[in-house]
């Protein structure tokens, strides 16, 4: 529908309301340069999703635009509309329009997602309140760790740890069930994208509170844990390294959180607490089993 | 509003469809490397807004992604934004979201536009109908004109009509006002972003019918007869080189279209009629005022 045309035309569900987000990922940058077309076709949308999800939103449909250099091999372009067209069914969404066009530069993929939500029931991030709970779902920081086993790092971990963290990395599993559910349980809501310090940080920021994780409770993966095994320096990882695209939220009710991961068959694992904004600034804590601060210097950061 | 979130939460007016369209400029291929953020500010929201006009919508919000290169001039960043504010206002339209990331490559910038229409009122380049004639507005060529004159070209044209013609490649005009008034109106509609020729192609394909141009009707500026009275091979760039953002559209009721176009101020011009498919299989004829064919070869294409 549409596509014929200059623009879609588009009927949001009556009494919804229309939610937004747009996400570019670069070569080079955000994957890297040999990254297969099917890898980026369920990331370029897992992400954008993920942003739905964060906030409750239902996906209704998605705009794409691709800027592809002319030295790709012909079959490319075909093999990425293919796997968007398997991403697109198991997200139950469509392709309402975008644009393609050549570049000088690097693979280039913006997807703008449009997902609708009730009146007045879309998550924030300004909502969390001391004493709040911090939840995360599923496990956290395979996503890093499987782009280091992409770039031939962590030689040590079995196949099937490889496989499974590749896996993460590779296909984002946007939260949006969960999402959907959160609102009137959850403060303040996200989803982990920059890293979960670097996010509950965005949390606080925008609550005007700050928080503290308990690392030992941080919800590992098998084969996460044992990357960790062989080199504890990977928490760093494991804490900064973004790409999880679980969400991370605040609440207080922990039966109903409990009634929820039951209901979901999704792990929602409490990692920490809200508290007031403390004296020296800082807003997110990260403390080992022994109470000592073990918060990494440089959240969120990375590059390629 | 939800700048701070993971997406924007929007609510349409009650009672319209939304228009979703999205436009990918690249340095290089759709702008010439050098090009200033102001120009771009122009021409990335122009460009958007000219298919929401072709669409009989009105612009509601838009999202931005920009993909830069780190070697941009540390103020480059702060003047678009400052030139898009600018931009904005002129047209009515506020930033709902969008994504800011480096590059390796070339600028890249990505709006998607989202607009509103009646049900049912949108505009559609399937309705063009033998018998209907065939309507521009404003003047033709002189985006693709000034595009030279930017790269040093058309070095006899007075300063004037330099300026004139850089102006108008500079800063498309979105046809917002006359695309809302052409629904009841027009049989078919689109704006003309690939040239006049290739873009009556994509109506007559749309409709399933033919079309013949009268090149002498083809409304020109001051300043683009004065190119073509110095050189008419500048006639394949008027008919072929793009970046007018002027409507095209197919309508019968000639009475009704010159009232338009003195309520809006704007010249309305036909330039041609809609035929029956052809045998030959063409769809866009042009022909000269001695009645022959005056086609170019290769309408649409550009390349820097």
């Amino acid at each position: 529908m549409g596509l014929a045309d200059d623009a879609a035309v588009l009927e949001i569900p009556p009494g919804r309301r229309l939610v937004a987000t747009m996400d570019t990922l670069v070569a080079g940058v955000h994957f890297p340069v040999d990254e297969p077309p099917e890898v980026l076709a369920g990331r370029v949308l897992g992400v954008n999703l993920s942003d739905l999800a964060a906030m409750g939103a239902t996906p209704f449909v998605y705009l794409l635009s691709v800027a592809l250099p002319a030295t790709l091999a012909p079959t490319w372009r075909e093999r990425l509309a293919c796997a968007l067209g398997v991403e697109q069914e198991r997200h139950g969404i469509t392709l309402a329009g975008g644009d393609t066009v050549s570049t000088p530069g690097s693979v280039t993929l913006t997807v703008t997602a449009l997902g609708t939500v009730a009146p007045g029931q879309a998550l924030r991030r300004a909502g969390a309140v001391p004493g709040e709970t911090v939840f995360v779902s599923g496990t956290i920081g395979d996503g890093a760790l499987g782009l280091l086993v992409a770039q031939g790092g962590l030689p040590h971990l079995s196949p099937a740890h490889k496989d499974h963290l590749l896996d993460r990395y590779r296909r984002p599993r946007p939260r949006l069930a969960l999402g959907a559910r959160l609102f009137g349980l959850a403060g303040a809501a996200m989803d982990i994208s920059d890293g979960l310090v670097a996010d509950l940080g965005h949390i606080c920021r925008a609550s005007g509170v700050a928080a503290v994780i308990e690392a030992p409770r941080i919800p590992l993966s098998e084969a996460a844990r044992s990357a960790l095994d062989t080199d504890d320096r990977l928490w760093s990882t494991v804490l900064g390294g973004g790409d999880d695209y679980e969400l991370l939220f605040t609440a207080t009710d922990m039966d109903r959180v409990a009634a929820l991961a039951r209901d979901l068959a999704l792990p929602l694992t409490a990692i920490g607490h809200v508290t007031a904004t403390v004296d020296d600034g800082s807003t997110v804590v990260v403390v080992d089993d022994q109470g000592a601060d073990a918060t990494p210097t440089r959240p969120g950061y990375r590059h390629f």
